[in-house]
């Protein structure tokens, strides 16, 4: 069985586990807390030199890293990646927004909220919350005319943009102004097999063992 | 045709003058001036809401943003990237890789230096250059017992990381020490059809028309 290696306020791994469970793939769950720095022991490190969660594990030993790698590998072939290749392009530019222009400033200031470090990091407070609605106002936009990202339907483009958007509330930013970002994330609450962030998926194992 | 909005120091839209060139692909280039606030007129936030280069456009109207995305949907049939589903997954995380946990740090520190914002950036150097280095020891630890990043052969993973790595001491890093990186850099440069990050490509237009 795959292991994912796992935080439970990870929106990263979220993407993951939301996927694998839409996917009917079972996987054993990991916790490594970042807090304490279990993604920085000598064994973590060799799963990933990058120390980030999530990364995915097979019984082989083979190590994916990267949540939006890790959700367009198991969705080659399924409903969840279109075939067609202008389609993938858009997926894979909204996946690469996410990471670039949305993540590094609403997942951020989410982490500084609940990690108890947003004193320490007050001066950067007003870039991360400027840029942060920068990539929501990008997205209201898109969103207005459609209903997904990328073409007709629900995607990995809209897992990746799904898990720190809905969320965004706990690193204080307001989504109440943003009327299609708030349509789309109810119309992907609504997809089959959804779970939430806090929702118990996989079958927990310790680590290290 | 289509046509490249470009910035000629950008590593991000050098990657597509690079591929697109190793494709045959011909292509009109409109240089987009980024330090003269270029890509914040009405007319280039119609083609990127988020303000970047590169981008890419169609004759119809159709555009396509993020440099990787545009990568990987030139590269699709392509010996730039692989057909295999492990390998294209492994493509794509050294592709995320590149735009969360390189270019941040290396392709800032040389915007910093080229743009003459190094000084009003001080108090950020040191960090960024540590992430920086960061980057570069996991991208020679990885290369060390291979030639590529992803499989046997050259791929868009390795033109993402190559784009602002081959230019990384102009942002102050030392690739001496690398030598693993050096090798790869050598291997990227003697691929068929290679240009320079300087190599004037395209047929250039003007923009606005």
């Amino acid at each position: 069985m795959i292991r994912l290696y796992d935080f439970w306020e990870s929106g990263n791994a979220y993407k993951v586990r939301l996927l694998l469970t839409q996917l009917g793939i079972p996987f054993e769950r990991v916790p490594v807390d970042i807090l304490k720095g279990e993604t920085h022991t000598d064994e973590f490190l060799r799963k990933n030199p990058n120390h980030r969660v999530p990364v995915v594990e097979w019984p082989d030993g083979r190590t994916l890293a990267e949540s939006n790698a890790i959700l367009f590998y198991f969705a080659q072939g399924t409903k969840y990646l279109p075939e067609d290749p202008w389609l993938r392009a858009q997926v894979l530019q909204w996946m690469f927004f996410e990471q670039y222009s949305h993540e590094p400033f609403i997942a951020v200031m989410r982490f500084w909220h609940f990690s108890g470090q947003l004193e320490a990091n007050r001066q950067f407070v007003a870039e991360k919350t400027e840029r942060g609605y920068h990539a929501l106002k990008i997205m209201d936009a898109h969103l207005s005319p459609r209903s997904y990202f990328a073409g007709d339907s629900y995607s990995i483009a809209d897992i990746a943009l799904y898990a720190y958007t809905h969320v965004a509330g706990e690193g204080s930013f307001d989504l109440g102004r943003f009327g299609a970002v708030n349509a789309w994330l109810n119309r992907v609450r609504r997809q089959d097999g959804h779970i939430l962030i806090t929702d118990s998926v996989g079958t927990e194992i310790n680590f290290p063992e």
